[in-house]
Parts: structure tokens; sequence; C-alpha cells
């Protein structure tokens, strides 16, 4: 492509509206245009990478054998209504009425209609299984859109959705997936992790999400250097940080702590360890026609709960926080000083796995400005109800008994889920076995944000210049910028010569043949960030050299006129062989 | 593409819905399913096909320039509000609201985006000419959609939009568009024709559609077989076909006509050829305060009126036909023996081109049973207001003078049009020329329908087995069906190896392992139409022979085993590269 028949539409300034980098820096290399809130156009130079993106997706679902089709965005109500997500898809699914008032909606997504499509062609087992997928545009009425592609309205997705005649099966085509989407990622260049939604064991678990590590991503992720292991933080098992419990060697002693409320403070007033203090929180669950149940949950001082565990917990689903009133009622003291002992009224105790093992604990007096040390379970309590329900920190055994647990943020690009027989049940997507018996069709789902991950490899990579693409989804792989293009004929010539050997090598060249200043070349490019860079001036060719710079380096170097092209084919051919296999 | 780990599903029957033999086979091979009226899923034999018609006019495009962008498909109502069309456009015009209750579109074409992008980024002439396309999801609200893909509700469109200095420069990108849809159309190997939309000069015109022949068009166009000349019959100049008015012979005089009330009976009655009678259509136009205005149009007996040319007389737009009571008031009869003498009101005559060349014509007497025959222009009736009122017949002369028009029938796959400063004015997209001055965009606007292009390809091309299939947008280029590919050891070497000699030769091949019986394999791959079969038998093989049979062959021929590949190969390499440039 030459620069100057394509369209560059760069930007000093990114809107004050673009929060995050990815957004600005999309706005202002000229990728994106706003045209309503969560909406936009992709200009040229967006598109570009947009289809490299839906070129390595398509080519690694055909490798896993899923087979490409074309459902339409606008659906009818009825199959919504049959899956009953007509009346339990929140207002993000855009209900709308065509001229004859009839109710359709546009597409979120496509179980419905893969569903229809599934139960009116597939009759036998013999047909089984068969995965569809399609890249298509979706459209999610986001209340507040924001993040430009990231939480957009409407954006492209990757969905794929398996059918299978058993469990078995379902599980064989999910694994099928979840490594169809390593390659996808790996083949991009993206640190990524596949984070089980759940207990984080990726062979028993029905649900995997795929995120793009990056510092400014909205989940926070756990997991193990040393192996495989990862989950979102909510999901993580947080094993107990003590195998046994020792034997107690304090007494236990009520002990003044004037206004030290926070564990912290009472650790230091006391000169002891955080992790030898106790936080107590206290919930409430409400109970038809008695008083609301009160729960103590007991978490050692340097933890956090878990929302998502506590929640499982029986008896606590749906539980509040306790209200002053209810706290005073129970304990006889407000809080800050709370504790298991000599309680008011009687409460629920549960205690997290680490808790449970601990001894010589320092817990609330229930009285104001008092702790009690040297607690022991069995001794001065009863055994408690053990239970997860604390977040993983950083340090912390992995589950898998395989290494030490770290954290850190991802943006979610990719979700793999094994839905069973939800959509095949409600909507009656069967097939008749080897015996001749009719069993519902065994489903998965399985997504890719393909506009998501442009802004997702953005928040991975840039610096102060701008973007810093991989090359398997730059919009262009190299640039050549020439100096005086239009004013020396040996540059031109050089130039000329250059972009010829690397379009006929199949690189993705552009020649910037604008006739702009150095400085407005560099900065257009670099902002745009092609990741190959070659600048061909009079100076170096003189003694026979050109400027080379990956937009990583620091610095340029010099390559001798000959061997440039070579050395950028070969940089450009070993970037897109990475997790390519055959 | 191995057949078992494919997705085929052709239909004995096509649904009762399916009026068109395209809606039909598309339903039948498996193309196509409905989701709701006008709204389809393409199974991944159809999307296929899709994809190579996006591919070859994505190639298309590219060559001439065109840079290829991304709108959105829900666009903002301002933006309809400015160009007016908000008001303007029917309920074709699918209007939505979000969840907050502001209003959109599901576009139906993208002039307003392009020109708010256009607007926005391009300030100085240097930026022109620039021509953004897309390939894109495109809603239209049809009242009735039928025909499978031919009149959906939402399909594919590529849409480019081209924006130029002046009105050289847009001629000049809508002749590089004209040129790039030749070539598209040529490439995909169907017979075609440019039709002016209006007067029929490839060079004046504003505006052409590309029609695909077919008997079962919607459209009549006439073209010249020896020149370029192509019109829409609605829209082609009708010539005189008479040059010059012969002087009178006969003396005037009124006939007795019984029962004889049209030409063709009158013509018999009085032994005269039809050339001689005259059609008399009496129109009628609202005046405000006054009568109506009651009009004769006078055709040759065999011509027959032409509504749009007649909508374009001064005075005569928005006529309606006259009421019985309205000519009973003005002729002093009822319909059936009208002409233009003696009327007992005044009237205003319009004679068609070729009637005011006529001499000693017969008209209607304005008396029931009567004709008048020998009646002369100047003699027995002022000279007449003459225009071009009427359809062309195949036989007519060429408009541009260089034969003889012939009649067929199209199916409109494309449509290139000069917008001008319609869009540029009502939404303020101007520029800076070189004296720094703010000119409006020039705009051309260029469709192609891509989903409506296989049901054209389908109309133009099929027989009783099913469709028949151009190599350029064929699902598959060649099937193999071996005779027991299951049984025979020597078979399936055979298919194999042919299969692989194809792949590597970059043949889009499926080899059809399901083992089914071959009147099955055969019906299925007749009707799903791919052009080139070659059937392995052990019969065969034994004399060292394939069968081969093209699609549209009567019978299969024998082909060397050994040969069997590079002749197919070498067909559809051929066929592949018609119209192709480089």
């Amino acid at each position: 492509m030459k620069a100057s028949r394509f369209f560059i539409g760069t930007l000093k300034e990114a809107p004050t509206d673009a929060e995050i980098v990815s957004h600005q820096l999309m706005m202002r290399a000229g990728m994106i245009r706003r045209v309503a809130g969560g909406i936009y156009s992709y200009l040229p130079i967006g598109l570009r990478s947009i289809r490299k993106v839906e070129t390595i997706v398509r080519e690694e679902m055909n490798r896993a054998g899923a087979l490409e089709l074309l459902m339409p965005a606008v659906q009818p109500a009825e199959l919504w209504q049959e899956s009953a997500r007509w009346e339990q898809y929140g207002p993000e699914l855009l209900r709308i009425k065509d001229r004859h008032d009839r109710d359709f909606v546009i597409g979120p997504t496509h179980e419905e209609v893969v569903t229809d499509i599934a139960r009116r062609e597939i009759k036998s087992y013999r047909q089984l299984p068969v995965n569809f997928y399609q890249i298509q545009t979706k459209f999610r009425d986001e209340i507040r859109p924001r993040f430009g592609v990231m939480r957009g309205r409407e954006f492209i997705m990757k969905d794929a959705y398996s059918f299978d005649r058993d469990q078995a099966g379902l599980a064989e085509s999910y694994k099928k997936m979840f490594d169809a989407y390593v390659r996808v990622f790996t083949r991009i260049g993206l640190e990524f992790r596949a984070v089980a939604a759940d207990n984080g064991s990726i062979g028993g678990s029905g649900s995997h999400e795929f995120h793009v590590i990056a510092d400014t991503g909205e989940d926070a992720i756990a997991y193990c250097p040393t192996s495989d292991y990862a989950a979102n933080v909510e999901a993580a098992d947080a094993l107990p940080l003590n195998a046994t419990r020792a034997a107690p060697k304090e007494e236990m002693k009520k002990t003044a702590t004037p206004g030290k409320a926070k564990c912290e403070a009472v650790a230091q007033w006391l000169n002891i360890p955080l992790e030898r203090t106790i936080k107590s929180i206290i919930l409430a669950t409400e109970n038809e026609s008695a008083e609301p149940t009160i729960w103590l949950l007991m978490l050692r001082g340097d933890h956090s709960l878990n929302d998502i565990k506590a929640n499982k917990q029986p008896g606590l689903a749906g539980y509040r926080f306790a209200t002053e009133a209810e706290i005073i009622d129970t304990f006889g003291t407000p809080p800050g000083y709370l504790g298991p002992l000599n309680t008011k009224k009687p409460i629920k105790v549960i205690a997290d796995r680490t808790v449970a093992n601990m001894s010589d604990f320092v817990v609330g007096s229930n009285e104001v400005d008092y702790h009690t040390t040297g607690v022991n379970w069995g001794r001065d309590l009863p055994e408690p109800v053990v239970a997860d329900i604390r977040n993983v920190l950083a340090g912390d055994p992995s589950p898998d008994g395989k290494g030490v647990l770290e954290i850190c943020r991802g943006i979610e690009v990719g979700h793999v889920f094994q839905l069973g027989t939800k959509y095949s049940d409600a909507m009656g997507a069967s097939f008749l076995d080897e015996n001749g018996k009719p069993a519902p069709m065994q489903m998965g789902c399985y997504g890719i944000g393909i506009t998501r991950i442009l802004g997702a490899a953005i928040e991975q990579n840039f610096d102060g210049k701008g973007i810093i693409w991989p090359e398997s989804i730059a919009p262009f792989e190299v640039v050549l910028c020439p100096m005086g293009y239009d004013r020396s004929e040996a540059v031109r010539e050089q130039a000329d010569k250059l972009y010829a050997a690397l379009q006929a090598a199949g690189i993705d060249v552009v020649l910037d043949d604008r006739g702009e200043r150095p400085g407005v070349m560099f900065a257009d490019w670099e902002l745009i960030g092609v990741p190959h860079r070659l600048v061909i001036g009079d100076r170096g060719l003189k003694e026979g050299k050109l400027e080379y710079q990956a937009r990583r380096d620091a610095e340029a170097t010099l390559l001798p006129v000959d061997d440039a092209a070579n050395v950028v084919i070969e940089k450009v051919r070993a970037a897109l062989a990475r997790g390519v296999t055959q």
C-alpha cells in the first residue's frame, strides 16, 4: 500500500470521553470513529487489524473442524420466548418491532437461532458431533457504553456452538475449542491466560475465560507460574495457610486495646504478627416468620471476604451485612470489637479454612476497647463450621499443589462454556441415538470478542508514542520512510525497490510517499504502531546503509542496503510463525 | 473438505413458500434456512459461495483504489434527520429505540454515516479523491419479503461511496467503479448487462444498473446486440418507426366496425395492418379550481404506453386514467371507439413520435361501432404535440443508431449512481479547494447485492437436477465420488490420491467419503451444483479409467487415471482466470 493512496486519520489529541489508553490510541491512530455511544465506524487502518484477527480465528476454527455459517442479526422474539430469555435477559437485549408490529431482537448472542437450526437439521446420532461457528456483528444495549471497543454496544464476535451425543462428546468438543483458543492467542502473540471460571482445574471445569494480561484489566486473576493453574480471584480455591492446628500455648485473656478497632492496629498495639488476629464479619439472612439469622464469619486479619464463595455456603445465599442495631442487639456492643465469645444471642459461626487451623489467636471481646488473646478452638470456642470464604492472595499455595500463586489483572477476550442441555431441553433439540431413542443434544458455546482483542492487545502493548502491534494483527507489518521521496531520485529508487521486494515476499508493507516531514512520518507510524520501520535517506545510501528500527527498540540500527529487505522479511516471518501448527 | 466432516442439508422438497427456482434450489441444496420472513441463516454450503463472491468484489474494489472500512448497522436518527431521510424514507427504514428511548435505525444504506465521516475527516482538496467501501449486513423492512435472498429483509451488500473535488473527478471515480463492476461480473462468469437507468448512453448517464440476464428477471431490458446500448425498457428512447410522414392518399371516411373496439379487431375487420391503427388512451389531470383536464394520448395500435415517460410530459405529472363519466362527458360516448375527432369538449392531444409521422390512419369516431379511416395530420387534425410516450419493442432501432433493439429480462445485482452534492449539501460536507475556499464534495454511491448475486446466478444457471454454479462462486469446484470408499481399498487409495493432488493444486475439492449409495451422492452434488465431478470405481480402475462429468454435460467421459487430476485442474483454472486482470 502506498500511503498517498491510503487514508490516514491520525489525531494529536484523543477526545475527552476516551478514558483508557486503548480507546485513546485507537481514536488517535485513526482506527475507529464514534457514530453514537458504544457504536463505532472502523476506518481502513482499524479494519485491517480486525480482518487479521478474523483470519487467524477462522483458520483455527476450521483446523479444529468447526464449520462456518452465518446467522442473522435480527432474530424473531418467538425463539427467545421458547428459551425463556425474552423475559430473563435484561435491557441489554434490544427488543424491537418491525413494520407489522412483530417482536424481534438484535442478537447479542445466537444460542436460540443455532439451537433452532440444530433441531431442524439434526435427526440422527450419525450427524453428531457438529460445531457451527460464525464471525458476526452483535448488539448489546449496554447502559453505559465506554472504553471504546472494550465495552461497546455493536461489536464483532466469533461465536461457536457444538452439538454432541453425550457429555463425553461435549467434553471432547470443549477440549478442541479450548486448544484452538490457545492457538489463536498464541498466534496473535498476546500474553494470555486460560482461567477457570469456577474451580480452576482444566479437566473438571465447565467454563474457562481467556484473559489478555494487562495492568488495566477489569479482572484479577490468580495463577501459578510453575503450573497451568489459573482462576479468577473470585473463583480461586484458597487453601489453609497452616496445614495443621498447633496445640494451645497461651491462656485466654481479656486485654485493653484502647481505640484499636482494626486488626492492623491491634497487632501493632499487642506487638504480634497480623497473622495472629481474626477479622469478624457480621452478616444477616432473612427468615420468613422469625428474626433474621446473624452470622459471624471469621477471617485471618490479613484476609478479605470472597462474596461469591460466601454466597455458596448453606443458608448464606442472598446474605446482607447486619445493621448496627442488629449487631448491638446480638453482641451487646457496636461494631469495632466484635468476636464469637459471650454473645448476647446465639449466632452462626463460619471459620475460614486458615482460621480453623489457627491457635492462640486474638478476637474482639464484644466490649469497646477490649480484645481477647490466646483464644483456642475446642478449649475456648466450639469447633467451628469450616469453609473457603476468602480471596486468595499472592504467595498462597496453588490449589494444584504445584507452586505458589501470583495475582495479575486481565481483560476477558474469550470464553468457552459447557451449556449441557439447557437450550436443547427448552427448545426440544433432540436426536435419535444408536437405539433409536430420542435424546437431547449436549451443547457447548465458545466466544471470542474480535473487536475487543484490538483493545486488549493495545492495553498490553503501548508506550508514550502510541501502539506497539504484534506483527500478526498490525495494520501493516513494515513501514518504509523515505527521506525526500519527491526530491531525491536515489531515495525514491531504493524505496521503490524495497517496496517491491517486500511485497513480492508477501510482506504487508506501506510506503510513506506522502512527502511529509520526517517528524510527521515517524510520529504517525509510531502512533499507529507498525512493528518494523526502514528509513531510506541520501546520507545513509552514500554509505550503503539504511536505518532499521523495531517499534520496541530504543534506537535505530544501521543495515547494509542489500541486506535490509531480507532482515525484515525474516523478522516478520519468524513472528508470524509463532504458534502456527500444520 | 471431506463430506463426512461437513454439513450437507439437502432436501427432497422445497417449502411451499418458495415460489421461484433460486429460492427453491437454495433451500433444497441446504444453502439457506428461513429464520423469519425475509431473514435467513446461511448454512456452511451457502456461506462458502457468499465468501467467494465477497472475495472477488473485494479484490476488484481494492484494484480500483477503493479503501475498505466498516460502518455500523445501528445508526443514530440524528444523521437521518440531517439528510431529511428520517421523514422521507418509507417504512422499509426500520426505526428503533434503544433502552434510553433514543431513536436509531438499522441501516438499509450508509450515505449518512459515510458523509458524516467525510465531513469530519476530510478538510483539504489534497485528501481527495477518496472512495470508501464496506461489505456489510443491511436491513430493509420489506412489506412482503419473498423470493428467498432476492427480496429479503436482512442481506449483505457491498456499498462504496466516492468523494471528489468536482464533477470531472466524480465522472472519473464513477468510470472506475463502472469498470470494476464489469470485471466483477465477468470474473463471476455471469451473463450480464450494464443498463443505463435513464437515457442509455454510458458517457452521459448519472446512473447504471447491472443486471444478470435471466428469463425470470423482474426487469425488462432493451439492448442492442451490435453496440453497447442497454437500458431498462421503462427508460429506453423509442425512436419514430417512420422517419418522415408520407403525403395523404385516402379521404377521411367513417366506417362501421361493429363490436370491434380493440385495434387488433379493427385491423382484422378492415383488412389493414395493425400498424395503420391508433390506440387512444384517455387520461385526466386535476386542476385546483377548475374541471380536470382531459388528455388523449395517441399510440400506434401495436404499441403500449410508458408510464414513466408520460409522467415526464409537461402538465401530465401525476396523471390518472379518466373515469367513464368523464369520458362520456368529453367524447359523448363510452370507451371503445374514442378518437381525437369531433369531441364534445376540448381535450389536449399528445401523439407518440411514430404516430406523428403516420398518414392515412384509423381512429375511433367517438360513436359506438364506428371508426374513421384515412385520417391525416394537418388536413383532418391539427398538428399534434409530439413526444416519446411508448415502450420500445424488440426490432425497434437502437437509439444510438448502431443496430436494432432486442428485449431480455434481468435481475438487478448492482447499481452505480452519481449523487452529486445531495448529501454533502444537506450535511455540510465541504473541503477547502486549491484557493482555500470551501466547496461541497461531489459524491457517488455504488452498490452490489452480495447475497442477491447467489439467487441471480442460480436463476441463470440451473436445470431439472439442481444448480449449475460457475466455478468462481461454487461452494466446491470439484467433487470426488468414490464408489465404495469404505469397501474397496483400490478406490479409497485412488480417491485419496486425487484429493491430495487437487488440494495441493489449490483446487476447492470435496471428497464424498460418507459411504452413501451412488444415486444419493450424485443427486446431492448435482442439486448443490458442483461444476466438476470425478467418479472413482473398481470397474473403471481395472482399465485405468475414471469417469469425468462437468455439471452441464449430458454424459460422462472416461479419463485415464493419471490424467484426471490435471484435466480437472486445467478446467478449473481456465474458468477462474476469466476476466482476471493484473
